[in-house]
């Protein structure tokens, strides 16, 4: 007899295999393998040995109800899906008939395979041994401080990685601009320029465009493509209970933080602060777990939180903590999260949440105050998008005006949201290579630089030194004491660039080079988003929403010159908010973060409002805001907060899946391996008083996961070797392989094994949510979706399996 | 036969009584009634037809399970509780033994007989049927654009209501003072005066005290008690699904209204912002029902939205509007609700009562700039607290200060909660008359305006005239060209008072008179929340914390006059957030109100955190927040966002009631009628499959309320008279009568009808949401909170009832 320990290793294959094991009816019939995909797939599983196959042709030859399952011959699905290989997925199914009821609609839907999270706490036996244990010892106390450590180590980390995401942009734009402007200056003579001369800095600007540009996107694409986009529709379907491949991985953050330092000094059309909110978010999960799968270091710590539903909480804080270090506004990005982000609510995470975002904005100041040499010790607010000197003030007969610029952003917004969905299907369709991608995102890059020189070029908007704006006066055709206010708008990233049109004096660009610069930079955007670069919509959407506001200001006050209210400042920040609620569709937050980071005073909240508020409905009326948008084009099941309409008259029966693989409470571990390697449900009813082996007819009496069934196998759980592993078994047994779970392919053949038996009474949750099938479905979703349930299953009045929900049913049927 | 319409009048009569009825067994022995009790109770019961009694001493004689509830013998419990008569309730248990388990074990807890709210939606056949019918109409859009425009009433409506009270308190406050002001003029001699001289204005100081404060007083505790306090606990309460009676009626709002001006004009120490909520609430809860039931009126509109669960968000709604409209603070109105008030939110919900809170407060700007006589058509923000003309500035050594200012503010308000609790607790014993309670509310007056004179009188402080910061300088003792300070800062409403302590400027006070100022208004305002007025406590532990705030900044500078930091304003306004974070335990809102309410910007809400956060967390440590106290205190059943440490452990069997009253899917009016009559639970299972009369043992297909039980019988909705009700009748039978269903009292004695049947499949909700017994607490507490229900049916493996979970298991046991 081997070392106790050796038991639980992974790949248990101890001496206990050798123990008397109770005979099995193995089919006598000669055994089929599957096939070619089948061997393909499982090159650890000889095919020789049979007895683990099983025959799809010859369903009465196996003594148990997974025949019912096998009415649909030919090759099975997928072993294991549970990592997002989509289309791998698809190919296999494709070409036959399918097997799995579940598994043949997703298939036939040709969505990816989007695993749920399991934000339903397991409350199984082992559970409640640990809470006993842990009643005694107040470690509910003692959790909940550490809980609050955790909060502010989420914080102050997160701040730190926005602080260096923020000052090397900084630098990098502050040289590649300041670099251009001399080459500029030593290469366009004054005054009698022609288009020849700036080819040199033309050159240089692409190639100081593309070079970064093509590195982020290639470390994207062939590195970790979920780091593509913004990363909040992503963070979003996370926190509403979709299992998002990789995405709180360190290698992600490691790769969004440069994606987005390239794209940015690249000078694509986009900010940095979507991918922020992904920064905090593996922050959070990271910290959290005390443990890092990717450096395969498990620090010891915070085991207690090693599930998804406490991750959860911890992602939401450090979403907070990232849109806070991003824009330095605490309350907004706490706002931010919880309206645009959060799919789960209560008071004391929003406590936390605030906690993470005030010590992660607090860091942030003290850290950037050093960095600018501000050494007074003064706290000043970060003012992302610059301080408005003086208060805002408004009329009365002004809000109709916000409200139309609020009802032009929703129709801009929404035209947006439709000709980005657009581009974004072409490219699915047209551009499926990975190199493709790099090459297509360093064409917008070098397509945004063309149009700025030739709008530099062919626009002539000369405007004298002084009290120039920009810190990067270009003189480019310009007289002696003058600059380009054209390549005053483009030379420098475009977050500084809202900041100009905020706060620029009146007179400092012509219309015409606004309107050109609005046309330009909306369609830049639209073509930018969705490119397979790192990259924030905010920013630009921001941008274009102030060109046209400050744009609208300037006619109309060339139309009406005694309209003195007309401030082009203010206009631009009302068009700013109105463009943003018509692409982003959110209000409270959004108008909390523009007075944050511009120190408007809280009078001015309510033009902000009026603007957001119709941006919102009119943008609502056409379609749904760009997160949701990219969301519902991913296929990504997330569960909105009513169920839609079209299930408004169903019941329960009428959406269900069925036939449920169901499992007896003392099943043998044979019939849980062929299961696992056939189908690929995550949640299987547990069923007792079963006569015979009809289990579908027994009475149900919980649920067991997949996960837990594997980490069952493989550490050989049975019942006849119960006396070896049952006093060293406890919850951490299988939180210890949290997150990423074994899949079946890792469980080796039971071999000498295969007769022992599993008894799921301890493992398996014995408090499922049930429902009836005739409950309605709006009722049942708002079950599903209050609890962030995985599985519901659909029992009937005596107690037996009729079907089982999932996520999926709600959307998808 | 009659016309068909009397079939649906309520007290139905008509001649189908007359029809041929199957006979019943009814017991051939003698029948005992009650006893005095019961007949005091049932006037309108003749004993002489026993037919309807019970024998409680007879089991055996009754073929059904009705005697497994009457193990316990003796007079009944009250028939009918639902509006709250708890008294009577307890008075009938205590002198003899429980009869319904449910009943005793409330009563035995001795706290009042709160009821539920039925937040869960029955989804019978009837409302099924209704969904499908405007399935085709397209209803559901109607009902969203009806839902808004019902939004933008409620915030119209509220803000009108709180403009209105706010004028009135100007007005009425600006004569009082003015008057006085004149008295002490007219009687004091200057320079040279003798406390004598003071009497006649202190006379005259009382009398317009107590004068309003004992009208309010009387109005309050004779005509609606509910009024008494600032109602934001009795809304809270509300909306987690407490049925508080009376709480949204229109006698409630006047008597509120009409309490708050009195108390303010009065002087005691109170705000106006707690009544608001409530008084938004209830024009919510008003508007939304399109009917009046204290008027007799409906207006026929809104029907769709006459349901408890529809109401709560508007009722939500009404309560943000109302803050809004307190503070002219839309956004922290909004958090405030949602903060403090709110058990459910979701995403939709909050975007509308913004729309609320914003059009509340652009009516009430809109308003007041017309009464003020703003007519340039300029927002201005209301900036209730004053707005401070320069911004705020601090330095990082500063946030340690805040910190300390936190704690102690944290420190005071739970000493404040605590010590208010005491006093509550002593009136509860020693106030129990009536005329008493008007008395104290007399002497807390009368006592406030003592102090005040004492103060005005030994205090010596004298400030020049010139940049004197109040409306109403009273000369009193001081030279010619000098004014009062002490009498400045007790000669307006509270509301002015924080004011000035915000914004006068540094030296405006001696600091004996702020330390005296403190502590006497620190003790008044403690002995003033809880008397039976209506009063908010917002802005006095305002006062109290700018009081201490700016004292504290005083006293420090006169020890280190060299620290230049010491703006008094600032730390006033520091003072007032720790005090309120230490008395109410809110963050967020707190904040954004403050920042909202005195225009400051939003890089000052760091310190604001700070100092809110510290003050919440030191608190916590000895109390809970002072409305979570209140409703402790009233034994409120108020489902808290977690379970109760003590339930950690336990499952559903040990806290679920049982023995169940249960009615069969068939069953015989007769028991129908004496099951309503014997018990006042509110739900009861609906079962099925029962062999011969035992009830429990049958499988569980539904669940009925009480109210839809006594509409059946009110409307004679028997199987046997089918064809004259089944066509008319719909969901709309049972809607009109809500909110205030009749009681068994009024459904007269069946006599003719008892052998009828009821058949209970299309009025009963086929899909209660079930449980196990074995089900961890903490598990079916997520559950039910996140739901909202009313019962909980807790059943075993055989669908047969186990027991039932209310609101109460999860928290009195």
């Amino acid at each position: 007899m081997d070392d106790k320990r050796t038991l639980i290793r992974l790949d248990d294959e101890t001496s206990e295999d050798e123990d008397p094991v109770v005979p099995i009816s193995i089919p006598a019939k000669p055994i089929e393998t599957f096939g070619e995909n089948r061997s393909e797939e499982m090159p650890t599983t000889s095919s020789a040995n049979g007895a683990a196959h099983i025959s799809g042709n010859n369903q009465n030859l196996l003594a148990d109800d997974l025949p019912s399952l096998l009415e649909h011959n030919g090759p099975p699905p997928p072993v294991n899906t549970i990592n997002g290989s989509a289309g791998n997925a698809r190919n296999h199914i494709n070409d036959s008939e399918p097997i799995f009821h579940l598994r043949s609609r997703t298939a036939a839907a040709s969505t990816p395979n989007y695993e749920s999270l399991d934000y339903e706490v397991c409350e199984n036996t082992l559970f409640q041994e640990e809470q006993r244990r842990r009643l005694r010892e107040r470690f509910s106390l003692r959790k909940d401080v550490i809980r609050w450590i955790i909060f502010i180590q989420i914080g102050i980390i997160t701040a730190l990685i926005a602080c260096t995401i923020d000052i090397i942009i900084e630098e990098l734009s502050e040289l590649k601009y300041n670099f251009l402007k001399e080459s500029v200056a030593d290469n366009v003579p004054l005054s009698d320029a022609t288009g020849r001369d700036l080819v040199i800095p033309f050159l240089y600007w692409i190639l100081l465009s593309i070079l970064p540009v093509a590195f982020g996107a290639a470390m994207v694409t062939y590195i970790e493509p979920i780091t593509a986009g913004s990363g909040i529709p992503q963070v979003k379907s996370y926190l509403n209970g979709v299992k998002i491949p990789r995405i709180v991985r360190i290698k992600t953050l490691a790769v969004k933080a440069i994606g987005v330092i390239t794209s940015v000094v690249g000078g694509l059309a986009g900010g940095k602060e979507g991918p922020m909110i992904h920064a905090g978010a593996v922050v959070a999960a990271g910290i959290s777990q005390g443990k890092s799968t990717t450096f395969v270091k498990d620090f010891r710590v915070f085991k207690a939180f090693r599930d998804d539903h406490e991750k959860r909480d911890f992602v939401l804080g450090g979403g907070a903590a990232g849109v806070s270090a991003a824009f330095g506004a605490p309350i907004g990005g706490m706002l931010f999260s919880l309206e645009e982000a959060a799919s789960f609510w209560n008071q004391n995470l929003i406590w936390r949440t605030l906690v993470a975002s005030i010590i992660s904005v607090f860091t942030l100041n003290i850290v950037l105050s050093a960095y600018h040499g501000l050494n007074d010790f003064t706290f000043t607010g970060l003012f992302n998008l610059g301080k408005f000197d003086q208060p805002l003030k408004f009329d009365y007969f002004e809000l109709p005006i916000f409200m139309i610029l609020g009802v032009t952003g929703g129709l801009l917004g929404a035209a947006w949201n439709s000709l980005n969905t657009k581009i974004n299907n072409f490219r699915k369709r047209f551009i499926p290579w990975k190199f493709a991608k790099v090459i297509e995102a360093v064409v917008v890059a070098m397509l945004g630089v063309t149009l700025a020189c030739l709008m530099i070029y062919f626009i002539n908007d000369c405007r004298p030194l002084g009290n120039d704006p920009t810190i990067h006066p270009v003189q480019l055709f310009c007289e002696d004491n003058e600059y380009n206010a054209v390549a005053a708008l483009w030379f420098q990233t475009p977050e500084a660039t809202v900041r100009s049109l905020f706060h620029d004096p009146p007179g400092s660009h012509k219309i015409l080079t606004l309107a050109m610069f609005t046309v330009v930079y909306y369609v830049l955007s639209c073509a930018t988003f969705g490119l397979n670069v790192s990259l924030g919509v905010f920013i630009p959407t921001a941008l274009v929403g102030a060109a046209w506001g400050r744009l609208l200001a300037m006619v109309t006050f060339y139309l009406f010159p005694e309209a003195e209210f007309l401030h082009p400042g203010k206009y631009a920040l009302i068009g700013a908010a109105a463009n943003l609620g018509g692409v982003l569709r959110m209000t409270i937050s959004l108008s909390v973060i523009l007075m944050e980071t511009t120190g408007i005073e809280s009078s001015f909240f309510f033009p902000l409002i009026i603007a957001l508020i119709s941006a919102k409905w009119v943008g609502d009326y056409f379609n749904e805001g760009i997160y949701d948008t990219q969301i519902q084009v991913n296929h990504v099941p997330m569960l909105p907060w009513e169920p839609l309409p079209q299930y408004k008259g169903l019941t329960a029966k009428e959406i269900l899946s069925s036939p449920v693989v169901c499992i007896k409470l003392r099943d043998s571990a044979h019939y849980i391996y062929k299961v696992l390697k056939k189908c690929d449900h995550n949640g299987f009813p547990v069923v007792d008083n079963v006569i015979g082996d009809r289990r579908s007819e027994g009475r149900v009496c919980g649920i067991i996961l997949r996960s837990q069934l594997i980490v069952i196998l493989l550490k050989s759980l049975y019942v006849e070797n119960k006396r070896f592993w049952l006093p060293e078994t406890s919850i951490q047994t299988f939180r210890d392989v949290y997150p990423r779970y074994p899949s079946i392919k890792s469980v080796r053949k039971l071999d000498d094994k295969i007769n022992y038996t599993v008894d799921l009474a301890m493992f398996m949750n014995p408090s499922p949510v049930r429902v009836n099938p005739h409950d309605s479905v709006p009722r049942i979703f708002q079950i599903f979706r209050a609890l962030g349930l995985r599985h519901l299953l659909v029992i009937n009045n005596e107690n037996r399996i009729a079907g089982i929900i999932t996520r999926r049913d709600f959307i998808y049927k």
